[in-house]
Formats: C-alpha cells, sequence, structure tokens
C-alpha cells in the first residue's frame, strides 16, 4: 500500500482508487501512536470523529463523487482557531475545555473540501512566545518555533498531511523553517479570521503548513476569501494549483531579489545556504538550461524599513493588551512570562506611538510597494536566522515579522540541512494578492533545487 | 436609601446622587444572597467582576460622566450568549466550561451602555424544553418557564433589574409571564444574534426581560440593529424611550384587537382575566375619561393561520436537528428527553415539509399583514396559556409560536393574580419593526390597568 506524504500524492493515490480515507487515516494515526509521546504535537485528538469522517469520505467515492485533492485528507487545526464541539483551548488553562459552538469559517471551509479534522495542534499560550510542550522531530531538544508548533511538528511527522497555522509576528514561516515544512502566510486578509483567537488583529494572518509547495496551493484554495463583505472583498483567487504550471510567466518568474539592508541578522551557516541556492542556480552559470536558470538581484529596501521590526512589535503588545489586558489583571496566573511581558509592553506604550507604527504599516500596505521594480516580484530572505534553537525558546520571528506588518504573502520551503541534521529554510515574499505568482515561483524554486528529504531521527 | 426595582427607578436615584451603581449592585447581590438557594436562576455569576464594574461606572459619574439609563444597572445575561471570560454553559454537560472568547453584539452593545453584567442565567438544555434547575419564585412547585428561566426568575427576585433572553418558540414571552415580569421580543432580525447559541435560526430571536414597560424600551435602545450589513439592515430604530410620551399616536393607539381564531386555548381564570380588563378600560364605560379610555375590537385571522403552529414547531425541529443531529448522536448522554425528542423529529422530517413551512413564514414575514386593519395596530393574546405550572414541564409554548413564527414583535405584561398568587400575564403584537408603537401601546395599558405589585413569597 503507498503511503504518501504530500496531499498531492495522496490525491493521486485516492483518485485511482490505490488508497482510501480509511487507510491513509490508518497511516496518520500509525505516526501519531509512534511520535506523539515524544513530540506533543496534539492539544486535542478526536480520532473516532476522524474515522467517521474518513468512513464517509471513504463510502462517497465509492458512489463517485471526489471532492477534489482534499478529499480524505487528515488536516490538523492550530488550537486557537475554532472547531465544532473540540475545544479551543489557546494553550491557556482557564481556557482548556471552551468547547467550540461552530466552525471558524477556514475550517468550515476545509471541512467542505473534504478535509478530515483529525484534531487541534499544540499552540503556545494565546499563540505568543512562550514556549510549548511540542518539541523538534528532527531534534527533542530543540524547540519546533512558535506560535504554530504543533501544527509543523505534526505535519513534520506525518501525522497529518496539512494543517492550519496563524501568524502575527512569524508564527507561521518560523515554525514551518525549523520542522523542515512548507508554509505559506498569504496576504493580509486573504483568508478569514472569523472564529479566531486574536493577538494583534492588524497584523493576525491565517495560514497552511504542509510538506510541498504544491501541497499549499492545494490548502489555499478553499481558504481564500472571494465573498466575505462584497465590499471590502479581496481580488478573487486564482486556482492556484493550475497556476502552478502555467508556463507563460515561467521566464518573469525565475527572478529573486535579495534584500540586503534587511533589518535582521542570521547565523552564517543560513548565510551559506543561500550562497549556495544563488551558485547552484544562477543563470550565468554554464550547467544552468534556458528553462532552469534564475536570475538573481539586489534590490535595496526603504529607509523607512529599518522601523518596521519594532513597529510590527509595538502594534502586537497594543492590539494584544487591548484585549488580554483586563482579563489579564484579573487571572494572573493564566499569563506565562512571555506573553505576559508582551501585554505589559503594551499597557504601557503611549497612544501616539501606536498611530505612528500604524500610520507606517499602511504607507505599506496601501500606498506603495517600492520594492517591487519590473518584473522582480519575489524577494528571497532567510525563512529564521537560522535553525530551531533550544526549547527554551521558540526562536526569533525577526525575518518574518517585516511580512506580517506589511501584509505581504511569503512562502518558505527547506532548501538545506546543518551539519547536525537540523532543516534551514527560505522565505519568498511576493505582491500582495499575487499568491498564484508567488506559489508558482516557490514551486519552481522547489523543483530545481532538489531538495533532500531525510526520515526523521526518532 | 433608596431600593428601586426597575431601571427607570434606579436611573433616577443615580441621576440625582441618591444611589450610586455600587450601591445598587449591593442591593442585587443581597437579594441573590438570599434567594438564590431556592430559585437557582444563575449558571453562573461573577460578582467580583461585577463589582469592579461597578466601581469604574460610579467613579465615571463622579467626573460627570453618564452612559444613560443603563448606568450602573445590574442585568443577568442568557447563558446561551456569549460573554467574555465567561462559560457559555448552554444548560449542556459538555459545554459548561467552554469560556468565551468575546462578547456576543448584544452583550458589548449593554456593556457600552454602562450595565453591569451580573452573570449567566440559567437556560434549559440548549435553549429547548426539558425542565431546568430554577424555580418559579411565586412558588417554588411550579416551573419559571423556558427555556430564559434563570433571567426571568432572577428579574422578578430583583436579582438584577433586566436580562437578556432568547426566544424560539416562546422562551422570552412565557417565562416572563410565569414569573410575573414583563417582555419583549423584538420583530425578528431587530437584534443581533452574533454569539448567540443557534436553536433555529429562521426563528431565533434575542430580546429583554425587566419590571415595567420603560426598561424594556430601555433595554433595547442599544441593542436595536443599525448598521451590521448596511444592504440588508432593518428600518432605523426610533428613541424607544421618548416615544412612550408621544402624545401625537395617543388616540390611535389606545386601539386592541382580540384574536378569536388564534390556534390556542387558555385556561379560565386567563380569559377572565382579559375579560376583565376589557370590561374596566372599554371606551363605552362612563367612567373612562377622553385620555384613559381602550377601543377593543375582533380581528379574523386568515385561514392559513390554523397552519402557523404546527409549522413553527416543524421548523424549530429541522434547524435543531440540522445543527445538533451529528453531536447528539456522538455525545447522546448530553441530550436530556425533551430536546432529544425534538431532534429527532426533526431528523425524520422530510424536507418538503420543511419548505412548505418556511414558504408559509415567508409570505407571513414578507408578504402580507392581512391581520392589520386601519389602525388596529395591537393585537392582544395571552402570554401564556395560563400561570405557571408544575416544575416538571417548562409550560407550552402555544400562544408565542406564533410570533416567533410571524417574527412580528411582542411585548408581555402581568395583568392578574390567580386565587393562589400566580402572575398572569398578557401579550401584544405590534407591526413588524414598529417596537416604538407596541412600547407605547404597552406603557399605557400599564399604566391604565394599575396591576398590583406584590412582594415574593419567598
Amino acid at each position: 500500500m503507498p503511503e504518501p506524504t504530500t496531499i498531492t500524492a495522496a490525491a493521486g493515490f485516492i483518485r485511482t482508487g490505490d488508497l482510501t480515507p480509511v487507510e491513509l487515516l490508518d497511516q496518520c494515526v500509525a505516526r501519531i501512536e509512534r511520535y506523539e509521546d515524544r513530540v506533543h504535537a496534539w492539544a486535542y485528538l478526536d480520532l473516532e470523529g476522524a474515522r467517521e469522517q474518513a468512513e464517509r469520505l471513504t463510502a462517497e467515492l465509492k458512489t463517485g463523487q471526489n471532492r477534489g485533492p482534499l478529499h480524505g485528507v487528515p488536516v490538523g487545526i492550530k488550537d486557537i482557531i475554532d472547531v465544532f464541539d473540540m475545544p479551543t483551548g489557546c494553550g491557556s488553562k482557564g481556557w482548556a475545555n471552551s468547547y467550540a459552538r461552530r466552525d471558524a469559517t477556514c475550517v468550515e471551509r476545509l471541512r467542505q473540501s473534504g478535509a478530515i479534522i483529525l484534531g487541534k495542534t499544540v499552540t503556545t499560550a494565546y499563540a505568543s512566545f512562550d514556549p510549548p510542550v511540542t518539541r523538534n522531530p528532527w531534534n527533542l531538544d530543540r524547540t519546533p518555533g512558535g506560535s504554530s508548533s504543533g501544527s509543523a511538528a505534526a505535519v513534520a511527522c506525518g501525522m497529518c498531511l496539512g494543517a492550519l497555522a496563524s501568524q502575527t509576528g512569524g508564527s507561521i514561516t518560523r515554525p514551518a523553517s525549523y520542522c523542515g515544512v512548507y508554509s505559506i502566510k498569504p496576504t493580509y486578509r486573504r483568508v478569514s479570521v472569523d472564529g479566531v483567537l486574536p493577538l494583534a488583529p492588524s497584523l493576525d494572518h491565517v495560514g497552511a503548513m504542509a510538506n510541498c509547495v504544491r501541497d499549499l496551493a492545494i490548502l489555499l484554495q478553499p481558504l481564500a476569501r472571494t465573498n466575505d463583505d462584497p465590499k471590502d472583498s479581496p481580488p478573487v483567487p486564482y486556482h492556484y494549483e493550475s497556476e502552478l504550471s502555467n508556463e507563460m510567466y515561467h521566464d518573469r518568474r525565475r527572478r529573486l531579489s535579495l534584500l540586503p539592508g534587511f533589518p535582521a541578522t542570521a547565523v552564517p551557516e543560513m548565510n551559506t545556504a543561500i550562497a549556495t541556492l544563488r551558485k547552484r542556480t544562477d543563470s550565468s552559470l554554464p550547467e544552468r538550461t534556458e528553462t532552469n536558470r534564475w536570475e538573481w538581484n539586489e534590490l535595496p529596501l526603504p529607509p523607512s524599513f529599518s522601523d518596521v521590526p519594532r513597529f510590527q512589535h509595538l502594534i502586537m503588545a497594543v492590539e494584544a493588551a487591548a484585549y488580554h489586558g483586563e482579563r489579564m489583571r484579573r487571572h494572573p496566573d493564566d499569563y506565562p512570562p512571555n506573553v505576559r511581558r508582551l501585554i505589559e509592553m503594551g499597557l504601557s506604550t503611549p497612544a501616539p506611538q501606536y498611530v505612528r507604527a500604524k500610520q507606517l504599516m499602511e504607507h505599506y500596505r496601501e500606498e506603495s510597494e517600492p520594492a517591487f521594480v519590473d518584473n522582480w516580484r519575489t524577494f528571497l530572505t532567510p525563512a529564521a536566522t537560522g535553525p530551531a534553537p533550544s526549547a527554551e525558546t521558540t526562536g526569533s520571528p525577526a525575518f518574518n515579522s517585516p511580512w506580517s506588518y506589511t501584509g505581504l504573502p511569503t512562502v518558505s520551503l527547506p532548501v538545506a540541512w546543518t551539519a547536525d541534521g537540523l532543516p534551514l529554510a527560505v522565505q519568498l515574499t511576493g505582491e500582495r494578492w499575487c499568491e498564484d505568482d508567488l506559489l508558482a515561483v516557490a514551486a519552481m524554486l522547489e523543483a530545481d533545487i532538489g531538495f533532500e528529504r531525510r526520515p526523521l531521527p526518532l
């Protein structure tokens, strides 16, 4: 029996009848049984409910109905996102048994597309920075990153083939990067946050993780908003998966811009990995052919970009304080130190500073995108400062938070291994609303660099 | 120190400084301490939080800020309505610790108006028909009615001066009637149901209870929707409280229509009470003056009205099954017998029957309001079949469910006592969106009949 680890492969086997949703679920459950006691990716599991969903979806296939590539695919949902009649624990003690009375919009969309909701994946407390119980499956002493810790670890272990995650600073890209999985943080507002615990509404994004770029396109498709509020709706989403093989733009898409002035610093290993990537794909190399040569350049960032990380953090702190401040005062024991510090910072921030931070944000989001020059539409930056650090932290969001602030879409993908066997990833940033372009670029890069997947050392 | 039992009176004392929000809260808390162990009106109380709110609102007054008549008024919220960081228990065992991550829209509006959220009032399981723990304060062997059992009992005891309630069949009017308090079920869609557990979305209404008609106007004001969805918004609400004293329409408003063909039967005591009411207010009586004479007539109902109770029940059953069916299958122990029967009925209802029931409903809601003739704009019917029955039931919604179905606004008010000291109430039904008219009629009736309030027998 085939044992696919990507949604793309699973959908193929399910389509041809070589695998049923029930069999696919059994494989995921077997991996949960094998790894979960060491990895702790799940806050809540509903294996009985998942089995019923799998049986129903298997029966549907027998009647000839196939809902598409997510039909029968087990997914995990970050535990700040509502799933009907599962608790939305939010990494909180007080809310640990808060059953949701309905699905969040994003969950409802996945369910309608045939995904099997396996359970809730561990989040750091309130999607902030305090180390969670989850461990990095590539090294149990390391952090999986945060705040979407469980989603990244579960996908890395194949406990589920895709997962929903969310990002306010670097909570999608960073854990995906540390765990060696692929991620997409769509454009701000592309995916509804209805039914999702807010951390900072101006910055909160829902996104997804999986084991290849095509899987991200498949997951984004039902999530992308089309009709919530007609007067305020983002541009209509493309059919992302077919856009991956749209050859019309391939030349234009094989162009990557580095951002030398980026206000964050990576470890030497990460810089080496990117330099190697550039060396191996550069169009000036004789061995690159017409169809796989990449052009690289370096783009200057506007001077104001150096304010971005600080402003992002300020907005996050202030809006987190607006939501949590009163509750933290009443239930201090339910706020671990890092989120407490964030909220305290927010509580003591003078409002005019917040106004200025928001003004620059609006400038970046609406008035100008000065860095997109001609057809240089994709930035490449490290997905994190380096490999996963110790489990006493959740790592630094320094390379991600600017994209939460600008709201530009990002895709991250693993590109190399450190000497001690930890994955390193890069992050591509695209134009607002152009997740189609961005995913196509990412898929071509994925294909051209031939990243070597490894078995888990567990 | 004054001890007001209405919002109107409390607002007056707070305005003049004769009473502070903290003192008013203390009075409510004293009544909770006195009655709650026998009445069981509350599913959750946050006395510490209420005290903080009261202190803040007392301090606001000292700076000259008065938010209006709800400033510092303790209210109860039916336990199917979300209040931030209180559980929304829904009368369910499984959901008993489901803390809400935000206020329902209706709660947010009350809070902004200065109301103090005291806690959550007992609901029957899932706002259906199973007898709750709450007892009727006029006779502890009787039911307070359902499903807004705790709201009615708490207001009757003065544990809070107003409460939010909800109605799908007769869940606002019936308990208010049994407990001798005043209630409003506004026009369908007048008050947002965002953040409220659905029972049957086509029929679900949020409304309020209090101790006089003017209090209902005060409570409705912030709740009435104005701006949720501009293209689909109800007519702009009036300023209900000032409309009460708009003398321009008084003549036209002192007209009540009885509905002889109404498809429900009341006990003789109730019919006597209404006959007495008519006799005492009829314009033909010599002792009635120009300013307090009422005209009465009898209006025929259209023949299709006889289908209404059955169709209302069918829609409720089907939509409850759509929401709860799957969960009941998985958690049968969390569904007591009456709601179980309702859901089972829904599950076994052929869909075309539902379509026909909805079609007649749309007809009543949109196409015609044949019974409103000339200036005969207010119907008077019993608010319940009689006084509160034994605590083994929650009573019959027969007089109320047609108004949930047609969506017309209703106000109920106590008008008489039975020989053994239980309140009897009538229900006024008005034109769609015309809660202003309806409240004005109810206030005039309240003033003219001089209903004698009694002390609780507890």
